[in-house]
């Protein structure tokens, strides 16, 4: 079976913006609709992923941007390699939990490297796969870290993970970019706005979803 | 003080080709001349670069190659950050096992990755920052296999690390890479074939640097 690179779903997000719930809840009902499903995250999954998101997420690490830029694209490459491409390729419709614009967020408005560099390195490190469709959870940052710093205060402490420890302000430009991508990419990436209950938010989504499958 | 470019000296080689002898005797060598002396190695030094090396190394991962190149630019960029620039803004000579020519050679005329992009990473990972000289230590790779197969026996068993594991092919296109380098840049680098003895060798490193320096 030939690889639909319209079955390749990717969710988007800031901090405590609900990507992990809104993953599990759109695999289930994908299911019921009969689909096989992926679920997967970045840089997650591999075993070199796995090394990678303990370097990451290491609050004590004084990481240069560009080397954390690196890694991101690292553990990208052997994922698609692994995960990503055999699952499409055997006809499931994958989820995953944060991709390339994340590192346009991330790295190229939070950290402020190079967009152009980036977009480089995205390309290279993904083969040139691009999601079908990409679902943004718009949340306000104050509001989305409160909540994420609650739920991982029993891993990293009161202050949360190195991400989290950022300020506020690189928070908004994350935010900054992943609205800039969605102008851009219009087609590709829909924006959804978190609602107060995750059974609303996911209301939305599945609209979408209906729409595109 | 001023970062002094020219007192950033690599060390470049095959596998055995005595390269970690070597850079310890110029080590010693430089140090009775007086100067203070940085002896460090790629991708190592860092806690970053550590936890990359031990994956780097790891004979039981199957490492896509771009996951392989980033990986050693992330450690590089590091690296450099941490421990090259400040030593060299100190006034030391720093001396590096291996550095961005290694790439070149391994990465690409070993595995075939595109040398623009190569390139174009190298320089983004050095923050631009290019050695005043490079010592090449040459060896038939088959000679230097058989000789760091014998090193590292112990720790990695018969056949050697996954570097080692590679082909005799692979360690043939990596000493043509060294060799086109060598002859495009050949101003910096500096060809040295490796001596029966590393007595012998170092006479020849020696003649080099009383040139340069």
């Amino acid at each position: 079976m030939k690889r639909n690179k319209n079955l390749f779903i990717t969710i988007e997000g800031g901090e405590g913006s609900g990507k992990t719930t809104q993953s599990l809840l759109l695999k289930e009902y994908l299911e019921k609709k009969g689909y096989k499903v992926l679920l997967t995250r970045e840089p997650g999954g591999t075993v070199l992923a796995e090394a990678i998101r303990s370097i990451l997420l290491n609050p004590n690490l004084n990481l240069v941007p560009i080397s954390e830029l690196f890694l991101y694209e690292a553990a990208r490459a052997q994922h698609i390699k692994e995960f990503i491409f055999p699952a499409l390729k055997s006809g499931k419709v994958v989820i995953c939990d944060r991709f390339t614009d994340a590192t346009i967020a991330y790295q190229g408005y939070g950290r402020k490297l190079n967009l152009q560099l980036i977009n480089r390195l995205n390309s290279v490190a993904s083969f040139g796969l691009t999601p079908g469709l990409t679902i943004y959870l718009d949340i306000q940052p104050f509001k989305g870290l409160n909540k994420a710093k609650k739920l991982n205060k029993e891993a990293y402490g009161e202050n949360g993970d190195r991400i989290e420890r950022e300020s506020i302000k690189f928070h908004n430009m994350v935010r900054k970019g992943y609205l800039n991508q969605a102008k851009k990419y219009n087609k590709r990436i829909k924006v959804v706005k978190t609602q107060k209950t995750s059974e609303k938010t996911q209301m939305l989504i599945k609209k979408i979803i209906d729409m595109v499958l």
